[in-house]
């Protein structure tokens, strides 16, 4: 066990902070008049501008789809380079325009496949990447200077983009050639996805250096994809996505400048990646004022070039609006979606898989979900017009209003003395996890609707596909790595266990025929560069990746000047209670769409499910009569750090009056066990999304008899397929449940577990 | 045999026209410009109004959807009432927000269950309606002046809105209280979906006796649905659709102004439907458009109030849109089209099932079909704002264009001498069908690509659900009857044999406990009442209904007066092989979404297929060099009066050099077999569409053995489900093409039936 799996234990176990101060002004889209006039455009800037024109409101090219369509880019990839290598090639002769690279969860921490901490993970949520010649199998045939190719990777965004190029080499390539992208966004990872590897200031080294280093060399390649896409998925609206997308921007400029390096020559490296979910206006505008405010930033920051100004954009529909019910009607969710990032002017575009919400994505479901694309690009002349929404009287106006409500949030930060600063005191983590859970409550309540989930559930016609324990994505799932996690743990079939095996047998023999004192060298010098703060890292793992050293290696390297980061784990509570009192009639959380404007099966103030939660707080009162202390310590397992689900999940089962502990992120079956153990629990419940659920849950149950906990009731929530419940709860989970089960149903079933628990111990 | 059925035998065998005049203008949306301005609003007039004031640019209505949503109106009926009426009320429950209610054929043809002609359709398109206890029935346990009944209903429009009204009273409500609309628009009957009973004149007499009394009793009612819909259909694109459209509302207008009516009167009892294809941005100027046209038309006629003035629509997505292949991306399809008739402030909106084109419509695809509008509805945001484009330079741009190409149509048809000159002349259906044969033709060569047919058709993925025989719905399938006919004859597994017969248990039920001296009275009176020309109709039909006559009884009183009119059958040939040769380059043909603007599987000029379209023509060559005539009849069997299918295979083959002749519509098995000897021709090809193929079908191969054409090649055509080709090849049938085959692919299988059967009788 080293030092890295070391740290996976003693992650701080935080209760709960207080209810927290509520903003009254919480950020959320911006309000709509019901009808706009031209009088609504007078004194708005831009008007007259051209697309290809700054400030990019209307585009960033002059003949944006016109010439060529969006690029159609489906994020993919599972088990080993050879599979995800065969289903790139599928995905390119049916109509994809580029590739997006899903790694899987040990590559994105860094970890090899051969790796004790991350056996579980391998080639689950994506494919393992371990060397150069894993790099050079995964683009084997597919011609690098052709196909634009887009990584998500960020922790690990050395070494892997170190393969990357090397792979290329192989392939005859030099880097200027190589077109892509790769997503070396770390901000982000410590405000939502979690999926760093050290502190935040040697990571922004890091990005810095991959940044000079694609300044210099790669000119057809962008070092950065700046995301929202992961803001919208843990609940944060179109505009507090953008807020914070742009801040994160702002961070990254200034540590540019301050590392000296040319404006012009680091921003044409930069691009941007958004959510797009189903407020379908505020989305659109959402994406022209993007264009906008970067262009007034970077402009700021004395750009010059059009290069610089103009936004470029990949955009995804979201992940969290599909709903495991009814899953066919995700197809027009996601149609809406691909609208809205086409008429926002999107460069490249990924659209869902109906069926990713039940972690059951098949073949057919990846192909509507490609076609869907070609259908808006071919068939409907969506492309004739560039920024058809020119001129309008609400979109000219939304913009505008978005823009300034981004520039206010922007401030906030500012005066919480920036991004980090605003990291570290909780104040972003907060303001996301309000708004998600506010928007759970109003799901919950019905006063949000959904069709199929609180709105025409049990009717007619419905019963026949309704998916008994699965419900709505908004719970316990969330973004980025579920749907790839879902393809893979579903379908694809993935033998996780040849996958290791083979991964293991390849280091084994690279480890083998390379020569260690070079490896060792090289290493050595990369810790040295890191050490002595000059230097290019990346061009200083090339050479050690070109001796034959790994990702882990590389990885392990660096950590012997920077430390992994140990994660902060703490959850909000009183927000879900409060937004559930109050229904759907809060001013400052109404969102488009409310069913309060009446129309079918509008629930406004009904109390959609407030039966249910009054039966959890009464159930969690009788505990506590009764004397059973009703606690319950959450954790996630494994190298999957999506938490927002299990982040609701405390505040709402806090709120329904347990006593919640959260263990930290990236635990293991023996840690949970141990934690369980000492701080005296009733419960534990795990949270699962990566597909490593099959192997990860049963040993948890073994290591809870090991440390005498025989007795003590296992839940389990995530992307979790019908299938596997069986053997789960054959190897003792108590309680599975899906995405999106609302609050009131996990509460209410703990209450009932304790209670009878107690009972089988009397 | 009655005078009804001897008509059907006698119609003209035309052959076809010679290749016609093919105007350079052809009319076709607009062409739209890559880059839209401010500029472009200079001059243009209406930018400041507001919806609901006059022209209506805007919408009907102030607040229109922030109010309440538009009505979700699903068009369905099958069987008999009993079973429609349970239809009805799961549909109710589920979220519909109005019916709409499909007739079948017999009822449509104003033929009882019971009359030999219409056996082999009643119950298959739509409910049989014989009486007003079968009205009764249908409506059962539904408050009538609760919920809105569209009704689909033009030639016999009287005695089903008498049985309607006299349902009603039956409910204890009078005519005022009644809400809903029915089509009563004869005029579209003539000119493509000929489902007429009468010739033009009294059709007229009728339609107008409808609006008179709707116009004096039904305060809430709409005597008129003025459809433009059926036209989509047959072929014309959104300028071509609206134009006609509005060329019979205003021939209406000067009927009921000619009548004497009050203008404001009957303005307001005329409501409008329309198609909404896939042409996204030309659609929502399409249905804007057409508000301003109205409000101009109707205020020249001298309407003042704005119930007159504001156009009122329901809306239907496009069943020609929909591909047999792949049948879950209809879903998508669907979902643009929805938006755009939501964004053209339709008032009303049926959403098609995806699985449409197959003839297999189910329970899950009505649902995700009715799902589609409530997701729309709820939770996109989308009814936050009151005409959303008012204002884009683009949308207003292409509403005042397609405002002025409407105009230009219009005179051309004035320039004909009025509408019933231009269908007499043929001016109209040569309009029509020249734009359908080359859109047919751009679909056959894939210069217009359609994700699943002619573009990724056979990659990794699609195999799988690639459907061997059905093409798209572009060829033989046309529009309106369609769906319902395959939902009736798909999944709802009508037992056709047993709704007749309670249909003919139930009539001479009737006609035993009626008073016959009565009901000869009352039909006596009647047929007077035509004959003089005074005094209304629909109100001497209800006196009839009232006294126990039927629905077929009514009809056959009046043909006393007006006898069946004998449709018209001819084609035109010329134009597919011209379209063909073109390839997707003619300038009046281009098409938004073409490939030639690049992007993926772009055909332009490839003229995909054209191998195909050359060994036909070859083997056509070959045939007549042998001695072989390859000559065919094509006939239409049954009720179904859509004959797009059937006129686009008769040009098309006459192209590929066949001698093609046509029979009349409404033909029986008998005629089609008599008229094959007759005419000599060497085989014989049926196009069937509304479900009734099960029974005629065999029926015809017998009827051949019968005038001992024992060997003749029977060939069928039209939307045949897949489980019914085996017993159909059993019975005689020699080749089935699904909706859409390609036309190279009908020419070239008949050419080898006829040089197989050739050589087999050597």
């Amino acid at each position: 066990m080293d030092d890295a799996d070391a740290q996976l234990h003693g992650g701080p176990h935080g209760g709960p902070h207080g209810a927290p101060q509520i903003q009254a002004h919480a950020p959320r889209g911006n309000p709509r008049k019901a009808v706009y006039t031209a009088q609504d455009l007078r004194g708005l800037p831009h008007l007259d501008s051209l697309p290809g024109e700054a400030p990019y409101l209307r585009g960033p090219y002059a003949s944006m789809y016109t010439g060529k369509p969006w690029t159609l880019r489906q994020y993919a990839g599972f088990a080993g380079a050879q599979a995800s290598n065969a289903f790139f090639r599928d995905l390119l002769a049916g109509g994809a325009q580029g590739l997006s690279v899903a790694f899987d969860l040990p590559t994105h921490r860094g970890y090899d496949s051969d790796h004790p901490a991350a056996q579980a993970d391998v080639g689950l949520a994506g494919v393992a990447i371990d060397c150069v010649d894993d790099m050079r199998r995964l683009f084997d045939g597919i011609a690098l200077d052709k196909v634009s190719v887009s990584m998500t990777m960020n922790g690990a965004v050395l070494p892997v983009l170190g393969c990357f190029i090397l792979a290329a080499r192989a392939q005859g390539l030099c880097p200027a050639q190589l077109s892509g992208t790769i997503q070396n966004d770390i901000l982000k990872e410590f405000q939502v996805r979690n999926t760093y590897i050290y502190a935040p200031a040697p990571s922004m080294r890091i990005a810095t250096d991959v940044v000079e280093y694609v300044a210099r060399h790669m000119p057809r390649f962008n070092a950065m994809s700046i995301s929202g896409y992961h803001f919208q998925e843990a609940g944060a609206d179109g505009t507090l996505e953008l807020a914070l997308t742009l801040a994160n921007a702002r961070e990254y400029l200034r540590a540019f400048v301050a590392r000296g390096l040319d404006v012009d020559a680091f921003c044409r490296t930069l691009s941007f990646f958004f959510g797009v979910g189903m407020d379908f206006y505020g989305e659109i505008a959402k994406l022209r004022a993007a264009r906008v405010l970067w262009a007034e930033m970077v402009a700021a920051h004395g750009a010059r070039q059009s290069r610089s100004l103009a936004m470029r954009m990949h955009c995804q529909t979201s992940g969290w609006s599909l709903a495991a019910q009814t899953p066919l009607n995700n197809i027009a969710r996601t149609t809406v979606e691909a609208m809205a990032a086409v008429f926002g002017g999107t460069q490249s575009l990924h659209t869902n898989a109906f069926d990713e919400a039940l972690a059951l994505p098949g073949d057919e479901a990846a192909r509507i979900a490609r076609d869907t694309q070609l259908i808006l690009q071919q068939e409907t002349g969506l492309r004739d017009v560039v920024d058809p929404w020119a001129g309008s009287y609400m979109m000219e106006s939304l913009t505008a209003d978005t823009c300034e409500a981004v520039r206010g949030i922007m401030r906030e930060i500012d005066e919480e003395g920036g991004v980090l600063a605003a990291l570290d005191s909780g104040w972003l983590t907060r303001r996301i996890h309000i708004m998600a859970s506010r928007c759970q409550a109003r799901i919950d309540t019905g006063a949000r609707p959904i069709v199929g989930v609180n709105l025409h559930k049990d009717l007619p016609g419905d019963a026949h596909v309704a998916l008994r324990g699965t419900v709505r994505s908004a719970g316990l799932r969330d973004g980025g790595g579920a749907p790839t996690s879902a393809r893979a743990a579903g379908t694809r079939a993935i033998d996780a266990a040849a996958v290791r095996a083979e991964q293991m047998a390849r280091l084994a023999s690279l480890r083998a025929r390379r020569d260690p004192a070079a490896v060792a060298r090289t290493l050595d010098d990369l810790a040295r560069i890191a050490r002595s703060g000059t230097g290019n890292l990346l061009e200083a793992v090339m050479t050690a990746l070109s001796a034959d050293a790994t990702v882990g290696e590389c990885t392990a390297a660096l950590e012997r000047v920077w430390p992994r980061h140990r994660p902060r784990s703490d959850f909000v509570a009183g927000v879900y209670a409060a937004a559930r009192g109050r229904g759907g009639a809060e001013q400052d959380g109404a969102e488009p769409g409310d069913a309060q404007k009446g129309g079918a099966g509008a629930h406004a103030g009904v109390g959609f499910g407030d039966e249910d939660w009054s039966r959890a707080r009464q159930a969690v009162a009788r505990l506590k009569a009764e004397g059973t202390a009703p606690s319950i310590l959450l954790v996630k397992l494994g190298q999957d750090g999506h938490d927002r689900g299990i982040k609701a999940v405390a505040g709402a089962l806090t709120d329904a009056g347990f006593r919640v502990y959260m263990g930290g992120l990236f635990e293991t079956p023996e840690g949970a066990a141990r934690l369980a153990r000492e701080l005296g629990v009733a419960a534990l419940g795990v949270s699962t999304l990566a597909g490593a659920h099959r192997e990860l849950l049963p040993r948890v149950a073994t290591c809870l008899r090991e440390v005498g906990l025989d007795r003590l009731p296992l839940l389990a929530g995530g992307v979790i397929p019908e299938a596997d419940h069986a053997s789960l709860r054959l190897a003792g989970v108590r309680a599975i449940f899906g995405p999106g089960t609302p609050m009131p149903e996990i509460a209410l079933a703990l209450a009932a577990l304790l209670s009878r628990h107690c009972h089988t111990q009397i």
